[in-house]
């Protein structure tokens, strides 16, 4: 299926670059291109074989516009499965606009975001749930969440959830089949084969469910609440994590650690630091108001690391039980990391006393660098990492999240249904629902407004 | 010449992008390509032919770091003349720093500033000329700057150098040959046409000197003094110009309008708005300091536009008259545009007595959007854009400039020792040193550490 329009786009980042690449997709695109293209030894780009690179000129009637290399693509082998041409051309923002204008004159079409995805979804070179993959392969900023969506993009997930509906659609036109003979009362589909398949497959679905929970942190960074007075050193700490982080070494512009400094990357994983005001400091002062900010920012982590200044409790740690008492009682599932920091300024006897007193402390001096990789192995065994080095799958996006519970609620229908010997007819339309929630995931049914949401999430381009 | 080192660096604008463009360069980087890359269909990426496009994995051992397309330029048929590969892969940061890293294990070296072109430049591929009009093409924001690299980028600049340096190299051998006999007192340049000859590139190295002013201003942006005060509408007309333009009509982030605001291109032609005080209202209060850095900021205006609020001079111009007189007395030379704003305020017959009073004036309304074709048209008319429709060349460069002078200078010398008949061997000397200067321009004779400038400001990956 290739679409009559042609849809025109920059693929590469806006700004400005060595080169930049513009695409073009659709059934015109590569007479479009060599209606603008002349190639310095006089080739005709429209009869050039796929995947072969020219170089030459781009020409608004007489006047050269730029110097580019043209790449054609040969439907179906290219990324959209239609005819594509890419140009490489200079990476002036000007010279960008210029082109796609030129190619809009020409009769492109601006495209819309993730449109040459849709495409690519559309003419079946994927399937959705890998399309969604390509946005977050592009998102992706750290080893973990790199990993998870290029697993989803060659197809792990987009198979499992294939084969279990392939197994249950078996089923429900077994049962279908049956309500064609329903005067006959005869049973196609074995009860009890049928009950193992759903107990089989609502156990890989609450599989899946559960590794949202990881899926989504090691996507979005884990969450970690840094509870601290004012001058205990969390700045300090941030910056020594970071210099002690051997994954990004590379000073490219544009990583986005630059805007916002408190994400940081640590063995491959990507963790959010939240910033809170001390929980003691604000008792001190305004009740109320304060704490709660704080505890509502504690809410929404799933690590707290309490640091506190080892020199201010060396002689009594009283003040120090309480306020981790306070945490611990307040959120008994929080993973709790007790940090003590500037401990080089105790004796080898107060940090000994400090530590009988605190269980499971950590001490640390973020100034000199002391206990950095312990504290970074502390907030690493909260990720499951042998979820990343095995091939389990595990998932990321909310709409499958969404679209799983649903089918898993359908499927509990079904087993009440067949507990309570319900007809097959009826057994057939919660059947029938669980299956369409898992054709949801990949796309094998899905409705305008569904790929409208999805695709509208994609940088244009793509 | 192809160099041992293989670098490597993005070649696509830094940020996020449907894809990225990676590129190697050098002696092994069709080798090391090979090494990462495992095509889908089995192929070796190094028995590949020149300009072809090939789908596959780079693998980091045996981790899928990312899906590529890679394309294969054997050399010299490449940017650098080198073998060169580029990798378009998905645009995170994340993998594109990965991807470099991983070039950077198997043995290739981040490059410098430049380093592709200039490796471009010392194989052949291109004269220093062209080399940094190329960097002028990616800076390129407007029209007009962006034709004028092109046609640099061309050649033809290079092309009258080189045929300028040729003749005066013919003459100057001849008369080196003379001084090999000039114990028999031969002449062998015919000095009459030597004569001729000097004058002739007198005249063209003088007219490419005069084309440095328009050819810097259009390169850069003709600089535009607004002097008014403030509430006469100056953002309003600022505004009304930037919705009248039509040149640029995506919304493509990333132009560099949106973080320079007072940057418009009108026609085609780059405008830089300088903001000004009123002169009248400063000397109202602070005399002195205040009026001395309005002047300072219209001397570096080609164009300075007096904006007024036609409503206050309704009655009377006395004052508004003295406030030009004082403009066009300190500055005769500067081009001057007398525009009454707010005119839709005021009566036909009010409009009429304003205009007899004040010669050439403009009248405007930068709310309504009355008059602003008008005040383009007025700004245009100050650029030469008949320069831009001729082939004639226009230097843009401050480096060419410098040699221009310095050439000019000794060729003066050389029509003085001609004039004065001076001997052969001191001609010489003057001859060679305008040669020296004429060459330094395309490269002819360069020195490491002009390399060494003039690449350090491309960008990374060009």
């Amino acid at each position: 299926m290739i679409h009559a329009e042609t849809i025109v786009a920059l693929a590469t980042a806006p700004g400005t670059g060595a080169i930049a690449v513009i695409r073009l997709s659709g059934e015109n695109a590569i007479n479009i291109a060599a209606s603008l293209f002349h190639s310095v030894s006089g080739k005709d780009l429209s009869k050039q074989k796929s995947h072969t690179v020219h170089l030459g000129h781009l020409k608004d009637e007489t006047r050269i516009v730029d110097e580019v290399l043209a790449t054609v693509f040969h439907n179906p082998n290219s990324y959209t499965g239609e005819d594509v041409v890419e140009f490489s051309c200079h990476g002036s923002p000007y010279i960008q606009q210029e082109i796609i204008q030129l190619c809009i004159k020409k009769g492109c079409r601006m495209a819309q975001p993730g449109e040459f995805t849709l495409r690519a979804f559309l003419n079946g070179k994927m399937d959705l749930s890998q399309a969604e993959a390509v946005a977050d392969l592009i998102a992706s900023e750290s080893a973990a969440s790199h990993q998870l969506a290029m697993q989803q993009m060659r197809g792990g997930f987009s198979n499992e959830i294939d084969k279990l509906r392939e197994e249950l659609l078996n089923f429900a036109s077994l049962i279908e089949l049956e309500l064609d003979f329903s005067e006959e009362d005869v049973e196609f589909a074995d009860r009890k084969a049928f009950q193992e398949l759903i107990t089989k497959i609502t156990h890989v679905i609450k599989r899946l469910i559960d590794s949202f929970a990881i899926g989504n942190v090691l996507k979005n960074g884990i969450p970690v609440a840094i509870v601290g007075e004012p001058n205990v050193g969390k700045s300090t700490l941030l910056n020594a994590l970071l210099n002690d982080d051997r994954a990004i070494v590379s000073d490219i512009a544009g990583t986005t650690r630059d805007s916002i400094e408190d994400e940081l990357t640590i063995g491959g994983v990507g963790f959010r630091f939240i910033d809170t005001a001390g929980i003691r400091e604000t008792s001190d002062r305004i009740e109320g108001l304060g704490i709660q900010k704080t505890f509502q920012k504690i809410e929404q982590a799933q690590v707290v690391i309490y640091l506190f200044d080892a020199e201010k409790f060396a002689e009594s740690t009283a003040a120090l039980k309480l306020e981790i008492e306070t945490i611990r009682n307040k959120y008994p599932q929080k993973n709790l990391i007790k940090v003590a920091n500037k401990t080089d300024r105790l004796t080898e006897s107060q940090l000994k006393s400090l530590q009988s007193e605190i269980d499971n402390l950590l001490l640390l001096s973020a100034k000199k660098g002391i206990g950095i990789e312990n504290l970074q192995n502390r907030l690493l065994e909260f990720v499951n990492t042998g979820v990343l080095q095995s091939n389990e799958t595990v998932i990321t996006n909310s709409r499958h999240y969404d679209a799983l519970v649903k089918a898993l609620e359908e499927l509990n229908k079904v087993q009440h249904g067949i507990d309570s010997n319900l007809s097959g007819d009826l057994l057939a339309i919660d059947l029938r629902q669980a299956l369409y929630y898992l054709g949801s995931i990949t796309g094998q049914v899905s409705e305008d407004d569904i790929l409208g949401n999805i695709f509208a999430n994609f940088c244009i381009g793509k």
